[in-house]
């Protein structure tokens, strides 16, 4: 057996907890040290003996470290050491906001460049595995239409938002695909589907002392991009109840293409995620990704690429002749 | 826009027919003729001034053909016409003896190297798109169990063993998932599941003037390999009823990983396929993979592959900057 790649994580928060149990899973890694900005003594890890680095040192570490996995968050963190860890380390991050993936290439990229190394952005389920499969939709089945549903599942961006609602004291946010549009997608039927169509939202609610619940309420249902193009249910419930039905991260969804071929023929094209732990998950796809990350490096491709890039044999810890004889 | 890719097609049956409509659904390739074993005057094409020639003199051909889609039978066309073919042009096949696909690849890769050309082989959905799947469901999740199911669907391989009995005039046998079973599967309870318990088969039989019933199906559902293993339901009817109501190739099927991550969530990625058309589906996965085929020949690689070494991106006509922007 080749020397394990060896793996840094930067920022340890619930993605990188999960990459951190990724990596015991894969057996040709291994974990070489977390890196935050925090105080290194205050970051608990699942390991206690994992080094735990200040981030502003992570430049020593450069012949220790033959990939990053990148665990900050994509609107204050990544813009920033996307492109600064690029340039010294071969890196994965799963850069979400998919409006600005374009310029977070394009400096990641540059940077990565520079440093001769490479650098996987945009990596987990959506975008990722989820991008992937809109892509195989619509290669095979040029004519139709791809859907992508989401949930059920907690999310983190409307969770935010309901939270920073004048008295809210604490919330969490369900997106729930409605069943009757997966239905009809499934079916083959090509439906137009508005978002209202798609999707609701459910909002699970704990109101600061005092507050108004009818004003909270109507804040919530009301707020653009977020909730006023969804019906949208909230439910104010106790802390203690929050704490107690509320504290997993499930999430989820489907991508399908549905379309025609030869005089007509329907096909429809499925894939589905039921995660009982999305931040887990999205640590295994980066740690699988970061595999990948290490051997292009090796073999000469540097600078950003993105799972499109990526020929999936790369993935596995498998040779490509047991590949065929045991999975094609 | 580039010129277009100029395709062959290699055996003019239901697939050949199937890649013929596919390449009219894709505005960067033309498709240049048809090759057959047959009389060239009596192969019928969906655009009758489709050109049509005989295998024999293909080699004439060279400098007007970037891509050949081999349209041949496992059994008998294509290990012969895969290695022969490879070492002129660029080719895809759907070669699906899972067995033999190592030998197969070596075979075709010494001849694709030796004329500098690239062969895709075992292109399709099974192999194919679901072997694909299966990568990514123990990369991703290395700890967990990899099922797949086939079905409802029309089986050419059972249907020809059906067909073999003595007495059977017509036959068509399609196999079925267990539902119960691919609901344990999706709960993420890792069932363990015998080859009966997972698919059950159908066969609907026309029997020769004054064959036995009872007999023949006795034949069938103890015939070793083909249905001994399984739960078999034989049904006689008409050749009228044959001809009306199973003239479809119907197929499908599910690939679903289920595995545990962190302190034991268990996560379920699934893929699946509900397919009208079984041949003009794999045609349109051949053709997005002959698009590659062509691009990586253009980058150098020759030699042969799999769907495991092939880069999603190449497989879609848009630019790497358009998948990002639109699809990521």
């Amino acid at each position: 057996m080749d020397e394990k790649i060896r793996v840094g994580i930067v920022g340890y928060g619930n993605l990188g907890r999960g990459v951190e149990h990724a990596i015991a899973q894969n057996a040709d890694m291994t974990l070489v040290a977390a890196f935050t900005r925090r105080d290194p003594g205050s970051v608990k890890t699942l390991n206690a003996s994992l080094p735990v680095h200040a981030l502003a040192d992570i430049a020593d570490f450069q012949n220790d470290i033959d990939v990053l996995v990148l665990c900050g968050g994509s609107k204050n963190d990544l813009p920033e050491q996307g492109p600064a860890l690029a340039a010294l380390f071969n890196t994965v991050d799963s850069y979400d906001t998919h409006a600005k993936i374009p310029e977070y290439f394009d400096v990641v990229n540059k940077a990565a460049e520079s440093g001769g190394n490479t650098a996987l952005i945009s990596v987990g389920w959506d975008p990722g595995l989820f991008s992937l499969n809109r892509l195989f939709g619509e290669a095979v089945l040029q004519q139709g239409a791809t859907y992508t549903f989401w949930g059920k599942g907690l999310s983190q961006g409307h969770s935010d938002a309901v939270r920073r609602v004048q008295g809210v004291k604490a919330a969490v946010q369900y997106t729930i695909p409605v069943a009757d549009a997966v239905e009809q997608v499934r079916s083959g039927s090509l439906p137009s589907l508005s978002t209202r169509q798609k999707h609701t939202r459910d909002c699970y609610v704990v109101l600061e002392t005092g507050a108004d619940a009818a004003q909270v309420e109507q804040a919530i249902v009301t707020m653009p991009d977020y909730f006023a193009d969804y019906d949208t249910t909230v439910s104010f419930i106790s802390e203690e109840e929050l704490k107690r039905e509320h504290g997993a991260m499930p999430h989820g969804g489907f991508v399908i293409r549905s379309g025609k071929t030869g005089q007509g023929s329907t096909q429809v094209m499925e894939y589905s995620l039921k995660l009982d732990s999305n931040p887990e998950f999205t640590s295994s796809v980066l740690v699988a990704y970061a595999r990948a990350a290490f051997r292009l490096n090796r073999q000469g491709q540097s600078g950003a690429k993105t799972v499109f890039d990526i020929a999936p044999g790369l993935l596995s810890p498998k040779t490509p002749a047991q590949l065929r004889k045991e999975l094609l």
